[in-house]
């Protein structure tokens, strides 16, 4: 394909766009994905990253100031979509088991879809750090979302026991471990999928009835913003 | 604590000891994994390690010829006990939901009591490469373990679901994200305990018995090599 794309500031030029996005700022960020997912963060200069998309270094620095900018925009994006529905689900009538089988399906599907498995940079040291803050902050909202559906449901149950509570977060975020083993060659024959997901989070918790939350969770229809976890 | 290290080959000098550990060897490891995990792997040169041990570089190339060989003993020794444990536990006549029991509670004590984190370790885009292999084989065998104690149950409660065996593998690996979480201060105040992942890699399964079986895997002596996942 080629089309006009903005190189640098003031200087389009007719080039063969490297990277799928319809922004430059997209293709920057699905070229840093990539490099950080496959290279890793810390080997992948900003220079690398200008060369995958076909910019200078210099146009890049006029889209994201630092590479940790691009990494806490990919991260964002990777929560955002998952929040935003569960700050729904936890509004609605629904029995907190369907609302919790949702948002399970929902957010263990876009783990499962995204281009690039962004998940498995949770874990890197680098987020530690101060300027990580804010995406921690949307991770740990999301985590109690999940929480307190979690709760509800054992409320239903008449369980009481906290430390459950974490178990469907956790496992949600296996999909990123199922991925990761499946691009190095080492996957299943019978991959775990996001329904497989949904349904595990509420054995962990003692629910057994799974055949009228799936029903119930399947007529649930939600307002999906923009982003993808 | 002063003693005398060997801080290069026929080179034995009076020096405080930096770091625990018996021998150099386990000293160095040590500060690998620390380095490792709170740095990162890139981040961190054979230079920085031998800083933090006290040797010359020249004296850790003596016991270590690369960073990678560092990082492959690293991860050995979180697969090596629990997958030893898991041959035993498969060829034992307790019912295989009082033996996956037993295995997941292990597994995930261990992980859980390492001096650090070295599953955070695991998505490291580096263990794809052809050095790994063979920790990724090995992590592959305690896999294949773990789904074969996990249709075993499935057998027992009369379900045919191939997804659902890769859950408990999947959830005894969630200790290191919890392990993560906590550390970098967003811990829950009931975080998620080695029993408490033993119990729900039963109820992914469908299993709700927990209560003979947990007293059963309580009883249940298994041979412990050295090591420690």
């Amino acid at each position: 394909m080629v089309n006009v794309t903005n190189a640098g500031p003031g200087r389009p030029r007719l080039t063969k766009q490297r990277r799928p996005g319809p922004t430059a700022t997209a293709q920057i960020l699905d070229a840093a994905a990539e490099l950080f997912t496959t290279q890793g963060f810390s080997s992948t200069s900003t220079r690398k990253i200008a060369d995958a998309v076909g910019v200078r270094q210099a146009s890049l620095y006029h889209h994201f100031a630092t590479k940790d900018d691009i990494l806490v925009a990919l991260l964002e994006g990777t929560v955002t979509t998952a929040l935003a529905v569960a700050d729904q689900l936890v509004n609605r009538p629904e029995p907190a088991a369907v609302r919790l089988y949702a948002l399970l399906n929902f957010d263990a599907g876009q783990l499962l879809s995204g281009r690039w498995n962004l998940g498995a940079l949770y874990l890197l040291p680098e987020l530690r750090t101060e300027r990580y803050a804010p995406f921690r902050d949307e991770r740990q909202k999301l985590r109690d979302r999940y929480a307190q559906l979690a709760r509800l449901v054992l409320d239903d149950l008449g369980i009481v026991d906290d430390a459950r509570c974490g178990l469907p977060f956790r496992l949600v975020e296996t999909v990123i471990n199922e991925r990761s083993d499946s691009e190095a060659g080492t996957g299943d024959s019978a991959p775990i999928g996001a329904a497989t997901i949904a349904e595990a989070g509420l054995r962990v918790l003692g629910w057994t009835d799974l055949d009228a939350v799936r029903a119930s969770a399947a007529t649930l229809v939600l307002q999906e913003n923009n982003g993808g976890r």
